[in-house]
């Protein structure tokens, strides 16, 4: 069986996990402390030299790291994941945007205050990544006025990337309310068969 | 023809260049003064929302941002991408890692010293930064001393990738010197049909 090493809370970990509940495959999640320093441990940097989660083993024992890898990986011959061309092309551009334009805003400033309760000692760096981050979402809000999902007219896996760290945007003191696009997609995006949100 | 909007000596614009040349595929290069704020002008952003080079737009008129995806894109059914499995997820695994642990400390160090001169004014980031940049190089150290290219046996999209900001990261003031694995991976990057560096 499959086995996916994450952290409870991680927006990173949860995108395997939710794809693999969608499409009815069994896994089996094995938790990671890696705020506490787990992944900088010998033991599970030997199974991925950057220490990051998540971390998937196949069942054949080979490992994945990088949690959008993952999503091409598990949904390739899907319909969360168009064949080749521009489509697919599409949906991995959303999906390289959420590691560079969104990830590093949004779910870090979640991150100091949400985890680390340190809204103040970070006050200087939040401002900066806040600014990033709302410029993310004003993307995303351009993009979803056009069309139903991220990559078009249907549901991918670039919707569950970005819905990762948007749907708990909050909890990083983002206000979702100047993007009324964005608020309907994450609505439909809980709409989908086998979806689930990490609360 | 295939437009690519990019930046000269931007590693991100010189990845779909090089792939595009290596793999015959003719081009026309409209230069983007990106510093100069060229990508947040109106007339940019209608083409790209997210106000970023390179930027690529195909002879049918559509538009394709992210330079990872175009390298996917352009390399589908091509031996620089596996067909569908794991050795293609292994290339995106290393595509992701270039966009998330290694660019935004290498790339953004050699910008900060390299274009601005400002490594006075920078020293606080620089040094934050250059850790996290020397964890990447060491990452693809331990990947290279195990296999020639970064994906295994075989010179994939996920070395042009790497590549791009590697072999500029001296003008970051990074030293490859204790990556003796990496260094002879740079000189048979060069050695492939087709390749040519930034300089």
């Amino acid at each position: 069986m499959i086995k996916l090493y994450g952290m409870t809370g991680s927006g990173n970990c949860w995108k395997p996990a939710v794809l693999m509940t969608m499409l009815g495959i069994e896994f089996q999640w094995i938790e990671i402390d890696s705020v506490g320093g787990e992944t900088r441990q010998p033991a599970f940097l030997a199974m991925n030299p950057n220490g990051r989660v998540p971390l998937l083993q196949l069942a054949d024992g080979r490992y994945l790291a990088e949690s959008n890898a993952m999503l091409c990986y598990l949904a390739e011959g899907t319909p969360l994941l168009p064949p080749p061309g521009y489509p697919r092309a599409k949906v991995l551009e959303w999906l390289f945007f959420e590691q560079y334009s969104h990830e590093p805003y949004v779910a870090t400033v979640r991150f100091w205050i949400h985890y680390l309760h340190q809204r103040e000692h970070w006050r200087d760096k939040i401002a900066e990544a806040r600014a990033k981050g709302e410029a993310a979402l004003a993307v995303m809000e351009t993009a979803l006025s056009r069309a139903p999902y991220l990559a078009g007219a249907s549901f991918s896996v670039a919707d569950i990337a970005l819905y990762a760290y948007t749907h708990v945007a909050d909890q990083g003191d983002y206000d979702l309310s100047p993007y009324p696009a964005l608020r309907k997609w994450l609505e439909s995006c809980r709409q989908q068969p086998g979806f689930f949100s990490m609360r």
